[in-house]
């Protein structure tokens, strides 16, 4: 059977995975189980202790993109296949939350916001898209289409992955000196890569002093990538014009940190992307012979590898 | 001659037409000229009496898209033809403007900015571009490419215009009623019409209030279009999430205004979309039978119409 814990939404998946798996036994948390007769779960962030009780399970799915949260638990036998969602339409969020900051840099909306607060009627410099330099660290589901559509806006677009990447239009780099070069040439730098033992701290006090004076940073993989205390560091020096951060080391972000009332920092709760249900169930269907017959996507997780 | 008024760009537009019209004698203010000499003048928001020594002006091509201050002047003759510029770089702008504000309305980062100075950690609720519905009133040379390009990203777009207009994938409106439905069935409303004696405080208190409970409100068009009392009365209400306002009925905005310090206003100082030069250069120089041989794009300002 497959059980599916997604709290807000579990009445939602359920009904959807029924009807795309007429064959299959389908229940939703809270509802209880045989936990014998589970095979196979899709879950978001599950709490502690979860998986335990499923002596029999073999696949997990996970409802969203980023696993670091399941590979990291003690609950996981590696036996267990965890598959992730490729896009499920994610990747338009993702385009949507970059183009935001992209264009609050662009069109100097914070220095708007600022005149307006200090009654300053003052006219800048016309910007336009040919001029401005995007850097997207992560070329995978996400990043690589946020690299397309922006290239399609007429952005001067760069990428930076673990391997070797070739995108139309996209200046592609790879390894530690393509991430330097892909920083120092790029106005914004969108970071959507995952948490992995090898992107931890990756954005470190000196990889932020190689983007140049005045750049923004937008952060929607994961709020590991960045050492928080250097970041504070340029944005307090002004050495950035703003950071907009939607993930961060701990959260809920604890209260009082200096995140919060920052003047340079855009924060949102965790919501660059949303995984859509009904998406997410044409994946798991397809992946267990059911649904339209659309080839499963690829999305088994290497544990080794970390994403 | 040709005669340019464009204080902070007199030199470049200067050498820019001097290089696509070779036949021409061109000059830029402040240079000092013959006034018996002048035939054309490429001019944005030139002084009072500028025009007035000019006893052999010909043309006057407008460096941007709005020439309602052009046409309320007495040193204009109507013998004089007013020709505007088309596009020339300004709806790519527009569109970035607009998508600003369609985005913050969107993923709701007015009330995540609001949220963050709480010290509030709270999802808000996905919503999807197809389920966010953009009217635009005005469908000429910018709205018409604003309406497109959202059409292209995958939002619900309606618009508005004088005559009956057929826009790909645009439920199109004209007419006062509309109008009410297209304000009716809009989340965001994008307002890029000319200022005109029937434009004129188009957007009333009744106009407002036809707006959905929520909406937001863009003004990129004149200031003349909106009744800014009638506005900043549904701003305090609660009835428009917010505002956001490039022009204003007195530009520029008087100090003590309370659009300044409203915490439901984004105002930018008349920046929208700026004339790119070479474009215009481009432009004028087809009229007059210079630069590439292009076909001179439509311009001509019927004075009864206004626009
Ligand atoms: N904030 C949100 O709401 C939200 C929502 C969804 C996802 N996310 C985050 O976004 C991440 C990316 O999602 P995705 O679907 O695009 O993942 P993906 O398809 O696995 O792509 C990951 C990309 O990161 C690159 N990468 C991984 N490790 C690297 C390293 N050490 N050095 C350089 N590049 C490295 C990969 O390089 P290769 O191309 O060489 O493999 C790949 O281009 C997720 O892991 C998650 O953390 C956040
Ligand atoms: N904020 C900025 O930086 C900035 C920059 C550039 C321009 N603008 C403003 O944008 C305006 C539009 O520029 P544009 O180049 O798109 O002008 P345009 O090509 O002349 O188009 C004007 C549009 O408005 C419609 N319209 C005019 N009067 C109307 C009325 N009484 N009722 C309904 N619709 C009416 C027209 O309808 P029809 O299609 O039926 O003719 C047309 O669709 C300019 O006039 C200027 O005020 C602002």
């Amino acid at each position: 059977m497959l059980y599916v814990y997604a709290p807000d939404q579990g009445d939602l998946y359920a009904s959807l995975l029924r009807a795309a798996l007429p064959e299959w036994s389908v229940a939703a948390w809270p509802a209880p189980v045989d936990p014998a007769a589970v095979t196979h779960v899709a879950a978001w962030a599950p709490p502690p202790g979860f998986f335990a009780p499923f002596g029999q399970l073999r696949t997990v799915f996970n409802l969203g993109a980023g696993v670091d949260a399941l590979l990291t638990r003690d609950d996981l036998p590696a036996s267990v296949d965890i598959v992730r969602l490729t896009d499920a339409g994610m990747a338009a969020q993702m385009t949507e939350y970059c183009l935001y900051g992209v264009l609050h840099w662009q069109r100097e909306m914070d220095a708007y916001r600022r005149q307006q607060a200090e009654g300053v009627w003052l006219q800048r410099q016309t910007r336009l898209r040919a001029d401005v330099r995007v850097g997207i660290l992560g070329l995978g589901e996400l990043g690589g289409r946020v690299a397309r559509d922006l290239v399609g806006m007429g952005y001067r677009v760069g990428g930076w992955s673990r391997r070797r990447r070739e995108l139309d239009g996209v200046v592609c780099r790879h390894g530690d000196d393509g991430l330097n070069e892909t920083l120092a040439s790029s106005d914004v730098v969108f970071c959507v890569l995952p948490a992995t033992a090898a992107t931890r701290h990756l954005l470190d006090a000196a990889r932020l002093a190689c983007l140049p004076e005045g750049a923004a940073l937008i952060n929607a993989g994961r709020g590991s990538l960045i050492d928080e205390a250097a970041l504070l560091a340029r944005l307090d020096d002004g050495g950035l014009r703003f950071a907009m951060l939607d993930v961060f080391s701990e959260e809920p972000l604890p209260a009082g940190h200096p995140f919060w009332r920052h003047p340079r920092v855009i924060m949102t709760p965790h919501v660059a992307a949303d995984t859509v249900a009904e998406e997410a169930v044409r994946q798991i269907a397809a992946r267990l012979g059911g649904g339209d017959g659309g080839a499963a996507p690829a999305g088994r997780i290497d544990r080794q590898r970390g994403y």
